[in-house]
């Protein structure tokens, strides 16, 4: 990929896109969430194309068209979003704090097995960090619900 | 301006900003109506920085505060669109036939004094022809609103 192109891209995603940390419940997980990582660009459906465009220079994701006219292009993944954002992070500008939090937090996640609990709260508390860079007024599951939960079950 | 930042801000551009023609009902012009050129990128008050480094970059238009907690950077007139589309338009995807037909809409307009009514009203409909990229929904004036108007006056 170009050098321009990724200045392209960098753009784009700091004028419409969006890099997420979430805490998702998952049953079967030992500590009930998961930390999803991802980036979302969004687009009309009418321009699509650019959603593919984007699909084929970043080698990762997919893209789905919502039932609103608005189609989304979504990276998830620890790794994926990792090489996406290192790749991006010397154009971006309005992101640019978000996506070094992401990569940190990404970063700290141990390679080889499950996090200790200790880290996996930690870790947690780094998505929170994270979600302020967002503003989103939707988030309900914060480190707090998974410390509540985690009190109610043994120790793994 | 470095290459990839006019990269950059053509990926901006595309994913969140906006390149319009439109007719302005005015006093005292001939024709009763300007052909309005503009970009503008909004963003969020709290974000308003990256509006200040585009302006630094495009050294056009003037920042607004609107009274929802988003600001816009707009930039107004032929000349200074055109100038600015012509560097952007080797990175712009998505906008890239609309800033086509923007450039030729502008290159219409005769340099020296005022178009001919024929004229005009064949750029009214260049600007009619630019707003289908838009999709604009509130959009009432048109070249139609412009011969009724034109009907109704003596030829200048």
């Amino acid at each position: 990929m170009l050098e321009e192109q990724r200045a392209y891209i960098a753009g784009f995603l700091d004028g419409d896109g969006c890099i997420m940390a979430q805490l998702v419940k998952r049953r079967g997980y030992v500590y009930g969430y998961q930390i999803r990582t991802s980036i979302v660009f969004y687009q009309k459906t009418r321009n699509e194309r650019i959603l593919d465009w984007l699909k084929s220079k970043l080698s990762a994701g997919y893209i789905r068209r919502r039932n609103d006219d608005m189609s989304e292009y979504t990276i998830v993944g620890m790794e994926a979003v990792a090489k996406i954002l290192l790749r991006l992070l010397p154009h971006l500008r309005l992101k640019k704090e978000l996506t070094k939090a992401m990569l940190k937090l990404i970063e700290a996640w141990p390679k080889n097995g499950r996090p200790s609990r200790s880290i996996y709260l930690k870790l947690c508390r780094q998505v929170d960090a994270t979600a302020r860079y967002n503003y989103s007024k939707k988030r309900t599951i914060t480190t707090a619900t998974v410390e509540r939960f985690l009190a109610n079950i043994k120790s793994p």
